[in-house]
C-alpha cells in the first residue's frame, strides 16, 4: 500500500464516530482531524492519537486532507457547510432533505466547479443505497412498479415527538413494513400502497409514575401527521426494559421493483439492509465514497456528484483487473 | 425524444428474442436487424418490419447501428465474434465463464481502443447485477463475508446431464438454496458453506415406458459432478406435468454481505432476484447496458469495460436532473 488517503472528519456525533469506525476498518485510509463546533478539548474521540480541532482552523488543514466527510445535519449544518467546503476540499456529505436535493446539488457544483474538487452529495443508504437501486430497478425493468419500505427501524423524528407527550418520561418508536404488503409485493401483485398503508408504528413508552396511560395511548395515537394516519401499537414498559431492549439504532428496509418482460414474465428485483446501527452504515458508505472522490479528483474531474455519477469499482481499494478476476 | 439509439443484435437464440422483447420496453431505442449464422429466411423474429440479416454482412451496417448487443454463447461464439464486432460496433455482451474474464477483457479491449469503440464485457445477473452487488458489499462493510446463493431455477447443464440418462424421456434440474444455510446467513452468523452446503438440487424426469426408475434415480444421484456432492431429489412425473409446470426458464437468487461495523454490530445487505424467465432478464440487463455504452461513446471514451466501470445513472433514460429530483 503506497500513500493513504488522508481523511478529515466535520462533526463528531453518531455519524462522525462511525466514520471514524469505518477509516479503521479501511487501510488504504488514514483519519488525520475531527473538526467541530464545540470546545476541541470536549470532544473527545476513539483514537487520542487523532486531532480535534475548531471548525474554522479546517482551511488551514486544506492540503493534508485529501476528503472532507460532512457529518453534520441536512437542516442546517450541510446547507451552509456543503459549498463553503466544497471551496477548498473534496466532500462527502449524507445530504437527506430529497425535497432540496437539485438545489443543494447546484450550490455545492458551483463552487466544486470552481474550485476544481469533486463533492459527492446524499450519499448513506437513502438517498445513497436505496437511490441506486431504485435507479437500476426502473432502467432494467421498465415495465413495472417500484416499492420503497422503510424498517423495522428507530425513527429518530417520531421517537422525539412520543417524548413530547405530556406523562412519557421516555420513548422510542419503530417504524415496521406490513408484513402482508410486503409479501403481495414480493409476490409481484403490483399493488397501489400508500405509505401508511406499507408501514405500522409501535412505540415503546416509558410513563411517569401515576400518569394515566390510557390518555398517552390515545394522545399518541391521535397526534395529526405523525401517527394518526397510521396503524400505532403504544407498549408501556419499564425504564430497565427501554434500556435493555431499545437502545439499538436499529434500521433497515427493502427496495422492490416488480417488473414484468416478454409475454407476461414476472422478474422481481430486491435490495434490502437489516442493520444493527444505522449511523455506523451509513458512515461506512460515506467512507466509501470518499475513496471514489479521491480517484475521481485524481482523474480530474470536478463538481458536486452524487451516486449515479460515480462508477462503483472506484468505491472499492482494489484495482480495475483485481476487481474482473475476483468479483466479476 | 431526439434520435432513437440503433441497436444491432447478433445471434437470435433465447437471449436474442429477449432483446427484442426489451427494446420494445425502452421508447429511446429501436433494433435496426438482427443477424444469424443461420439461413435469414429461416429465421423468425417477433416484428415482421425487422431485417434478418447473415452474420457476414454485419460490417455493412456499422454506420447503421450505434450499440451491437451479442447474444451468442460464452463457450465459442463469443470468444471469437466479441473481438471481431470490437472492430466496427460499440457493443455489449453476456461472457460468463468466470475464469477466462481476465484473457477475455484483454482480447476485447485491444481491439476496441484501436477502433475508438465501447465494449461492455459480461453483462447480466451473474456475472453483472451480482457482481456489482458482490462489489459493493466488500468495499462498504470491508469486515464481513460474502454470499451468493442461485436459485430457485433451472439449470441448463443439470437438466442436459439427465436427460442423457438411460430410460430419461425428458427432464429438467432445479437449483434450490438450502433454507437453513441461507437462514443462518441472514442470521449474520457468518458460517463457512462451501456451494454443495448452500444448494440442493431437484430433479423432475419423465421415465420411458417400462425404466427402472430406481436405477434411473441412482444413476443420476451418483453422477460424479454433478450430483454425488449434491443433496439431491429426483421426482418422476408425467410428460404433461412436466410441461404444464415445467417450462419456464425461472432462476434468481441472492448475494448477501453480513458484516460487522463498530463495535460488534452487525450490518447485513442483501440482493435478490425472483426471475421468471432467466434470458428475458439478462436480455433486459443488456439493453440498459447498450445504453450505457452509447453515452460512453458519445463522451468519447473507449475500450473494454464491465459494471464496475459504468456511472450506473448511464443505465436510465432520465437526464442526470430527473434522477437527482426523482430517484435520489
Amino acid at each position: 500500500m503506497g500513500n493513504k488517503i488522508r481523511i478529515g472528519i466535520t462533526g463528531y456525533g453518531n455519524l462522525g464516530r462511525g466514520v471514524e469506525a469505518a477509516i479503521k476498518q479501511n487501510p488504504d485510509m488514514e483519519l488525520v482531524a475531527v473538526f467541530s463546533r464545540r470546545d476541541p478539548s470536549s470532544v473527545i474521540v476513539a483514537d487520542p492519537k487523532v486531532k480535534v480541532l475548531p471548525i474554522a482552523s479546517a482551511q488551514d488543514y486544506k492540503n493534508e486532507i485529501d476528503v472532507m466527510i460532512l457529518c453534520g445535519g441536512s437542516a442546517t449544518d450541510l446547507p451552509e457547510q456543503g459549498p463553503a467546503f466544497a471551496a477548498h476540499f473534496n466532500t462527502i456529505d449524507s445530504f437527506d432533505t430529497h425535497a432540496k436535493i437539485p438545489d443543494y446539488f447546484a450550490a455545492v457544483d458551483e463552487v466544486a466547479k470552481s474550485s476544481g474538487m469533486v463533492s459527492i452529495i446524499s450519499v448513506g443508504w437513502d438517498p445513497g443505497m436505496f437511490s441506486l437501486n431504485r435507479m437500476l430497478g426502473e432502467a432494467i425493468l421498465p415495465e413495472g412498479e417500484t416499492y420503497t419500505f422503510w424498517g423495522k427501524g428507530l425513527s429518530q423524528g417520531h421517537s422525539d415527538a412520543v417524548r413530547r407527550v405530556a406523562g412519557v418520561k421516555a420513548a422510542v418508536q419503530y417504524t415496521i413494513p406490513i408484513e402482508e404488503a410486503v409479501n403481495r409485493v414480493r409476490n409481484g401483485e403490483n399493488p397501489l400502497l400508500s405509505t401508511k398503508e406499507k408501514h405500522l408504528r409501535e412505540c415503546f413508552v416509558v410513563a411517569e409514575d401515576g400518569a394515566d396511560l390510557s390518555v398517552i395511548e390515545k394522545t399518541i395515537k391521535e397526534m395529526p401527521h405523525y401517527f394518526s394516519d397510521y396503524q400505532t401499537v403504544v407498549n408501556f414498559i419499564s425504564e430497565e426494559e427501554l434500556h435493555a431492549n431499545h437502545s439499538k439504532m436499529m434500521h433497515g428496509g427493502f427496495v422492490i421493483r416488480s417488473g414484468e418482460t416478454g409475454e407476461g414474465n414476472k422478474q422481481i428485483m430486491e435490495f434490502s439492509l437489516k442493520l444493527d446501527s444505522n449511523p455506523e452504515y451509513t458512515a461506512s458508505v460515506l467512507t466509501a465514497y470518499a475513496r471514489a472522490a479521491y480517484k475521481m479528483s485524481t482523474e480530474g474531474q470536478s463538481g458536486a456528484k452524487t451516486v449515479f455519477d460515480v462508477p462503483v469499482g472506484m468505491l472499492s481499494p482494489k484495482s480495475p483487473e483485481q476487481l474482473r478476476k475476483e468479483l466479476l
